[in-house]
């Protein structure tokens, strides 16, 4: 905390939060033009909803599923328990199905799924899984700040941050995880710039990264995904930060596609290079190729709202996430401290030997 | 030429045109959606063309400013060569000030204007410079044949080329560059798979070269620029071959925002990286630090047709070009045969000492 008299609090967005036994989330398709929530009362909107991206983002969709599950719990006409545990193991299945790159996900049905076999008798199951979600909702921007903590004993005064993608708090229940980094630089004093990339094809940078940056009042710029290179190049990047969708034992981290070219470019012109993720985001079991990258619908790329920006029948290839690996990373900001290279000890002893 | 036998012949699409005392084109804006031909009789109209990207690339924006000169000449009520001149300098500012970064403009801008210089009559002033700027058009694509020729030999049956922007027929007067050499390599029988980026903010990927290699019958896929480090590290692409807005005597080139980082993870993977572009985009005279990189307007970025992708009031940086220097080249194919690093020697060989 360098410049404590220009110490200022911001509020960010509130993503997802139960409500009245509801889900209520914004709905990010509609941003940055309107800002509407939604709420839904079956978990198989809130399947459709992070399938159809109205909430993205690895710790969001985590809550946002365990939160599906208590719907499930709510919706369920069983009398006994064995009966709910079933109809929550179709609504883990529909849920889980969503969406395959996020590890968080996974966590978080995991989590309530197991809390749910614990219980012995209807009540007892959804008071238990809610308790658990909201918990885990609650946490995640106490994790959020922790790791906003951590990541901002790294960054200087005057800085411009490169960041990809939204890790805000659109991407979390709150706060963000890259882009809670930047708000507790800001919170200690330190003045920060920050240069957003649009992220084709969702545009998560234009639409999510910009729009809540600036709701936050935190100066922003925004550039499009061609010109990341370029600005790395010439010297107006200081710290490159994003977000992960899954970090392997070994250090490679998943994240939005276009990630990995920033942290190779980002090498290349000496720039430190850091990821921001929450411990439910680490996966200690799986082998890289064990991950599914998933690809996307080709409307994505060849239309932008109803505008045709493609010939209709082209060919398109859309992965959505792909690869960093470890040698690419300066670091990776947890809500236990920062892990530095090489990874593998660090991320063992902060996740214990159970995941 | 390896497989005669599926010897084929393609019909590119004509960008720009001298017709009946008329200067006609493709208006690029509205592909891929609509074929749209335009003219004009104004060279007023010509340069709004060119300023709003009707009509890009650097050799037909060449090609389109030698025309829009010859407008010029017919627009003047001069009686004499002295008021032609001079109407005609008028002319040449207004059209050389379009866009600063490609250098065929005014290559192609000054040698209308010394044609002109050497008449004497208002007559003689006329028909020469027309002459010249007809025999540019028609040169244009011989030169890109040639460069096709040339590109071909590089080539191995059954490759994936990646290619950014357009450097097609649609960015020359017809055949291409870039794109001419995958003409060229599918005309002599080679099996050709290109990869587009969609090369934002413009999408000249995904609105020109996906459209023009599609009505020529070319197997293309389209990525969002995203995607272009993950096709590049998992093996999916032999080669990448983009065009040039300028090349300078050291073989740095400057062509569409998004190169330079395609070319440096090209490198990272060992892929060859090449460059095709005629004599007349190089500069042997500047130096880096003089050439100016157009910066486009914040619409480009935060608006797709009507559709606002971007908070209004975000600070948009929008670089049009950059700069790839000579190391990551593997070679520059021209009309005169593929020159390889060191370039400098074989650029002053191929242009010769007055250029």
């Amino acid at each position: 905390m360098r410049h404590p008299k220009n110490k200022v609090t911001v509020k960010p967005l509130l993503t997802v939060k139960w409500v009245n036994g509801k889900v209520v989330m914004i709905d990010q398709t509609k941003l940055p033009t309107r800002l509407v929530y939604v709420e839904y009362n079956k978990y198989e909107d809130v399947a459709r909803a992070i399938k159809s991206l109205v909430v993205r983002g690895a710790p969001a969709i985590g809550v946002s599923a365990a939160f599906g599950m208590c719907l499930a719990a709510f919706q369920s006409k069983a009398r006994d328990h064995h009966k709910l545990l079933s109809d929550l193991e179709a609504a883990y299945e529909t849920l889980k199905s969503t969406r395959p790159t996020a590890i968080n996900l996974t966590w978080a049905l995991d989590l309530t799924m197991a809390k749910a076999r614990e219980g012995n008798s209807v009540n007892e199951i959804r008071k238990s899984i809610l308790e658990t979600s909201i918990k885990m909702a609650d946490e995640d921007i106490n994790t959020n700040k922790k790791i906003g903590q951590f990541g901002a004993e790294l960054i200087s005064n005057d800085e411009t941050i490169l960041t990809h993608c939204n890790a805000g708090s659109l991407a979390t229940v709150g706060y963000g995880t890259a882009l809670g980094v930047i708000r507790a630089a800001k919170e200690n004093g330190k003045e920060i710039r920050v240069i957003a990339t649009e992220t084709r094809p969702v545009m998560q940078g234009s639409r999510l990264t910009a729009f809540e940056l600036k709701h936050d009042g935190i100066n922003v710029s925004l550039i499009p995904d061609t010109a990341s290179g370029y600005v790395l190049s010439q010297g107006m990047v200081n710290r490159v930060i994003v977000g992960a969708d899954r970090v392997l034992r070994t250090g490679h981290v998943f994240n939005k596609i276009g990630t990995y070219q920033i942290a190779a470019l980002a090498r290349r012109h000496e720039i430190p290079f850091y990821v921001a993720a929450p411990k439910s985001t680490f996966d200690l079991k799986s082998e890289l190729k064990d991950i599914v990258i998933e690809e996307r619908d080709r409307t994505e790329v060849i239309r932008v709202g109803n505008r045709l920006v493609a010939p209709l029948q082209v060919r398109v290839f859309n992965p959505a996430f792909d690869i960093t690996p470890p040698d690419l990373i300066t670091g990776i900001i947890t809500e236990k401290g920062v892990l530095f290279a090489p990874f593998e000890e660090g991320i063992r002893q902060i996740i214990g030997p159970d995941r």
